[in-house]
């Protein structure tokens, strides 16, 4: 019997189930950008830290492995543009992806721009500093992909995976931040001031992303980011050197390429967590669906059986109906016996809807804190004119001197800016 | 051109707009339903209160008014069952719509058992208190259906009129339950202390509701709630007289129907608001997909013009479009400037996104507010296995005692609770 000869309250009841299954497919096509997108992330940041050791001075034979890192890049791009592609009909479909899909549209806009900076970089017609900004807006507007993947997953165990990958990504991100700033003062023999500042802050922000994966990682991701104690040793030591240089304080040069090497074996180790995290996406999703499907198969059945019920009167396929619900076998009243157990199925079905909405809650949090802190920066920007950074740069400062959380502050800024209004 | 010859990051610019229509079409579809289920809401309230005055010991020549309420309330019905049929395919396909539909199937539950109820009234063989909760059960499921449309909608505009909506309906419902008591005291002769203090409540809860309809309401909707103060008049003058009844100074029994007939006459006259309000949503939904649909083919011409000219290099055509984007003449570096725009295009689209989503934020305040009782109502019942009255009553309590919003208390019990868990 198919589903559309059942009573509509059996039917959208198994509609509500198959929405549920929808959303968990469309959820998973949207996870696979996100972690193929990690990858491109990853491999774009080996080639923006190579590209910044050459401008710094690096040999001309580094020419020859920044071309190999920067054919690497182009693979994967070229297997996402591939991923976007077949994506794409299904996304457009779909309502409330619009702010997902203006961010791959940025996306690609970088990734246009990027064979001409490659030029310039190889020719060396682009100083250091800015061929490092250009690759790390690119790397950003793929943060900005996974963030939106995230904020619109409805499942809080796959929202929570999410959030533990853009916290590494993040973490990993300001490694490799940290690794070019490194670059360029163990290049000049020394660090100034402000650098040291910036290292000092580079690390403490790293140490807050890797804390908030910690979080919500699952037990493997969390053991293999422990394995990776010992490079994080080695590094720590080279920073305490930075330290300690000044301009009468050199060390060697050479120092820069050995910092490159130890932070770039440990950024590579990173990425086996990252993998890591990307799998248990996938399988968090599929498992997910299976499940889902599963359910959708036995409420099909269950109803369809209900359905013929109301139509046969045949108590004998109702006794085996109350046994898989309600475990116990039919009184009196058989008729309302039914009804009593398709208002036990309803109730159960919202209250695992609430339940699950309970855990999304929660599982967002994190999404919801990055998402008040942003409404409070365009806030500013909006209402004093001020830039994006200055902006940012004032509610970290308030943040400082009040000694609370950047979420605190921008709880508070909403409220008054928004009053205002 | 088709879209499909474009570069991808323009056709990915186009497919956001694309997405947003498909998400406006969908919610105008949910808005539909919302009005739909407002007038069979108000058309059972009529059949509750006249079912309420005959049980409450009305004549049998009510019989007949009774049968002609529940045929105009069948009447209604049909048309919404027929909807929901037209609807369900495109809804069930449709991610993240398992809440509502579940709201729709436990409605559709609850009308099904209307025959029966119907049949009991007529041959009196139920008493007036089971009788309207019964009814009351299932407006109360309509409502939820209306609070899922709200909750679903991603657009600030409509939002603010799907709260306006919902306060209204919920003040209209609170008089129809204050009508019901009124009938039963005044039949009596006279109300318990009890009684008078569940008026009171009722009389307040409904200018919650009211004042909370007036926030977000358009001007024309509010102008035609301001003209039904006469009614109110009325109504207080014989709320007024119920306080000062009791055993020992009884009144005309007769005034039970004078009662109700000026309540039915306030409320029917609310009708007329509810449905200003709900012409107003229509054309909301209206309006913005007109706009979407003439900026999405704007965008598509421009995007289109844009990929000649990157095909063609003709400066000539891009002089047009950087007049109609910018206001400009391209200066030097055509290609230059026309990358420009397109960055110009994008970012003027993720601030668009972004606007929308501040004042989304703004008008689902008072539905957050709802959702974050509602959740710590029910952390309530799982944490101490207390029922869901006694937790809500828990909670109201917390905050006459403490002073504070009923929201206040919800987000400490969640803190609070959450934090134990």
């Amino acid at each position: 019997m198919g589903s559309y000869a059942m009573p509509p309250t059996l039917r959208f009841l198994l509609a509500a189930r198959r929405s549920e299954l929808h959303g968990l497919e469309t959820l998973a096509s949207t996870c696979e950008l996100a972690t193929r997108v990690s990858k491109l992330a990853h491999v774009l940041q080996k080639e923006r830290g190579c590209s910044n050791l050459y401008l710094c001075g690096g040999q001309d034979t580094l020419r020859q492995t920044l071309a190999g890192l920067s054919s690497d890049a182009s693979a994967v791009e070229e297997e996402v543009r591939r991923f976007l592609d077949r994506l794409e009909p299904d996304v457009t479909r779909s309502a409330g992806k619009a702010r997902l899909l203006n961010c791959v549209a940025y996306a690609l806009y970088r990734l246009d721009e990027l064979p001409r900076l490659r030029g310039r970089i190889r020719d060396r017609r682009v100083v250091a500093e800015e061929a490092g900004a250009a690759f790390t807006k690119l790397i950003a507007s793929l943060f900005a992909l996974v963030f939106e993947a995230a904020d619109s997953s409805l499942d809080a165990g796959v929202t929570q995976l999410l959030v533990a990958l853009l916290n590494f990504m993040q973490g990993k991100e300001l490694c490799g931040q940290e690794r070019a700033h490194g670059v360029m003062g163990y290049t000049a023999g020394f660090f100034t001031e402000p650098q040291k500042a910036r290292l000092l802050e580079l690390a403490d922000l790293q140490k807050r992303c890797f804390d908030g994966f910690a979080q919500c990682a699952a037990p493997d991701a969390l053991a293999a980011w422990e394995q990776l104690a010992p490079g994080a040793g080695q590094v720590q030591r080279l920073r305490d050197m930075v330290l300690r240089t000044s301009d009468a304080a050199r060390v060697d040069a050479g120092l820069a390429e050995v910092w490159f090497g130890v932070c770039t074996e440990r950024i590579d180790a990173m990425r086996a967590v990252e993998s890591l995290l990307a799998e248990a996406l996938t399988l968090q999703c599929h498992r997910r669906i299976v499940e889902t499907r599963a359910e959708l198969d036995n409420h099909r059945l269950l109803l369809n059986r209900f359905a013929d019920q109301a139509r046969d009167d045949a108590p004998a396929m109702l006794f085996k109906l109350q046994g898989r619900i309600l475990d116990v076998p039919p009184e009196d009243g058989v008729g309302e016996e039914m009804e009593r157990s398709i208002l036990d199925l309803m109730r159960e079905q919202a209250l695992r809807l609430r339940q699950s909405d309970d855990a999304l809650a929660l599982a967002r949090g994190a999404l919801e804190e990055r998402k008040r802190v942003e409404r409070a920066k365009w806030l500013l920007v909006s209402r004093y004119g001020v830039s994006e950074q200055a902006a940012h740069d004032r509610l970290q400062r308030a943040a400082m001197d009040q000694r609370r959380s950047l979420d605190e502050i921008a709880r508070q800024v909403l409220i008054e800016l928004e009053a205002a209004s």
